[in-house]
């Protein structure tokens, strides 16, 4: 090495002590002691997350060597190991390198992005589109761009984490309203109507939420926020390619496309990426570009990332089939697992909850079903209320119809053994 | 499309209002006045900002159609065109797909996160490392998960807008240090632990400032880290693959990589992809896998993304010439700008500002600098003190003796007919 690398400017002070580990970390080791929650379950090797996948092509996947079902992935359309997508990718990179070194404001803006831009626009007949480089990054983004002091966002309890983060990177003050509870929102929206009759306002909420499949209810929504002059955001991460007429989403479901502000996606599901983007008008659009320090300060979407997209919104628009199919598996399975005897809750749309009760069943349930050839994801606690442990199953429009009796009959075979389902089918 | 699409369960309130913008969206249309500071940029065509780039290979990019040369790029390592690494992209999404469409935490981890994870613990000599899918979400997730209520973050005052989002979703109480201040961070240390000597602590610092390309002074940090019992955290994203013996950043820079406790890097700059990584003693790591919100709920890092870092970091290690390359020439364009009477701060890596002073003169230079058929970025207040717009100029290690100069040349030009280093190659 050379000189100036070998040799720094500034001396090392002589007498540092030896390095011990700061009080910082306590909280770091505690959570690993032998008798923890996390330590039970890794050593009953029931521990159902950050198991790595040798493959990962639509309906199926390989864990540990051994060929399952994949019904626990956000994949809805399929498209992740779509031929076209592929080489839409790979010519991306060919022509346009493996990445762009900078944020969209500085040195990272691609023609691409703006096409892409454009697309989604008019795809979601809104007349502008930002991108962000995930999507939580594009929820953040949004909420701490266009709120700041005085003004209120009003936030679903059960919101997607990013939209939490946006509320704490935000100077607005955040009021929470009870889950899908609208009379609960409006008692709030009158409230701080009162005492703040200036203040903007801001009422966002998943368009589908991501653990229990529910929609949220936007018609209502829409008339409050127009009753209190409130801005509307829907984040349709899980909406945008899964619902709605042709898969624009949660306010197009209900019609009501042009009454919501702003709407969020994100291209890490139906879009076979990574990154997100938010459309609404010109001006509040422009402004996000200009503000969100999720947008400025972080490197813009790779080529590749980009065209992916391009290319699923391509397949989007052109094979109808895949929306209708998926809707088609939804309401199969919904029956299928009510018949059963499982609890869905009021899933609506390809995301289907299995509630299996306890922790520790669900835990031993999820390795059971891995066993049997399935993959889900566990969700338990505090993601979902106490004693609501659940298996999350998801559907992609390409999944067989084989495929999907092999789910209920895994479902089936193993809900009897853990007594969640009784002999007769119904619940125990 | 099908009835359940057309015809939701949910009606439309009859009665609604036609819908105005809400009163949220003000300042979106304040922001774009015609007698305010971005109309006046724009209408004069100087807009420096979200400029599309036809193309982006390395040390030559087009715009508007034109090659110009890139001084305005953090490609430290000049790979996003390499054909090794396009290559190992290409043969990422052929055997994996373009997306995992789901977290690390559920159905989105590899085995190639995993192998990215091992390496780049190995080479940065720690026991473990944690991907985030951006390197904005690194640094805020970190921050977020290590902190709680009652511990404190000491934060320099200058540091990356991601670190700031860290500290606004954390839980612990921020305190921020005049930059580079390390009597400013002990004053601020002492009080703090004479008030809560039971606190937990944590010092976060840019490792390399991204404007300045200033290095913080980590042996002091580490000093008064250990001093005061707390955690030290140094975002080394422009650092790594930068800086310090064979790329491995600020620490290594001043042989005290085993000293700071954690290090984060991008995979946007040097590594050419996508991306941010932690790296950390084992059970550290893992709680922040376990507790950082933009770790579990964020889509992980596409299979193209972590194939593209773990290539480069093959040519980081086998290839030295290019970290040695980097330094001599930010050494020989320091020295350049220096002897031609610009003001180029205390910066010691490939980041050189070049001080213009007033916004709009900085706005025009930039202007003429395009003209001239060179890139860099403008710099201008907040992001800068009042009277300190600068041009921000970056390198990589593939520039040629040729373009340095003409880079120099062109700098000389512009600058003398602005008169900011005047006719004998001094400062005005």
């Amino acid at each position: 090495m050379p000189d100036f690398v070998d040799r720094p400017d500034a001396a090392l002070p002589e007498d540092l002590p030896t390095s011990t580990l700061p009080s910082l970390f306590d909280k770091c080791i505690r959570f690993f002691e032998p008798d923890g929650d996390y330590a039970t379950v890794k050593g009953a090797d029931l521990y159902p997350y950050f198991r790595p996948l040798e493959r990962n092509e639509g309906t199926r996947a390989i864990i540990n060597g051994r060929e399952v079902i994949m019904a626990g992935s956000n994949n809805y359309l399929g498209l992740t190991s779509d031929p076209r997508v592929k080489q839409a990718a790979i010519e991306a990179i060919e022509n346009y390198g493996t990445g762009c070194t900078g944020s969209r404001f500085l040195n990272g803006t691609l023609d691409l992005h703006l096409q892409l831009e454009e697309r989604l626009a008019a795809f979601m007949n809104k007349e502008s589109c930002v991108l962000f480089s995930t999507g939580y990054m594009t929820n953040q983004g949004v909420i701490q761009a266009v709120t700041t002091k005085g003004d209120f966002v009003f936030s679903d309890k059960d919101n997607h984490a990013c939209i939490v983060a946006g509320t704490q990177v935000s100077l607005a003050e955040t009021v929470r309203y009870r889950h899908n509870d609208l009379d609960h929102l409006r008692l709030l929206l009158e409230r701080v109507h009162r005492e703040h009759p200036q203040a903007g306002k801001l009422i966002v909420t998943d368009g589908v939420f991501s653990m229990s499949g529910v929609i949220a209810r936007v018609p209502e929504l829409v008339a409050l926020a127009e009753e209190f002059g409130a801005a509307l955001m829907l984040d349709d991460a899980h909406a945008i390619g899964a619902i709605g007429p042709g898969g624009r989403g949660s306010a197009a479901h209900f019609g009501l496309a042009d009454r919501a502000h702003l709407i969020t996606g994100t291209f890490s599901k139906s879009f076979a990426s990574l990154g997100g983007f938010c459309v609404g008008d010109h001006d509040v659009i422009e402004y996000i570009r200009h503000k969100a320090s999720a947008h400025i300060f972080s490197a813009s979407m790779p080529p590749a990332n980009v065209a992916t997209v391009l290319k699923c919104l391509d397949i989007l628009e052109t094979e109808t089939w895949r929306i209708e199919r998926l809707w088609q598996i939804s309401n199969y399975m919904r029956e299928g697992f009510r018949s059963l005897g499982f609890d869905v809750w009021n899933s609506e749309a390809p995301i289907i909850p299995v509630v299996i009760g306890d922790m520790m069943t669900c835990f031993q349930f999820w390795k059971d079903l891995l066993d049997a050839g399935v993959f889900v994801n566990a969700v338990v606690p505090p993601a979902v209320p106490p004693g609501q442990a659940l298996m999350r199953t998801s559907y992609m429009a390409t999944h067989s119809d084989e495929e999907l009796d092999f789910i209920l009959e895994a479902f089936e075979r193993i809900g009897r053994r853990h007594g969640i389902i009784g002999r007769n089918g119904r619940a125990h």
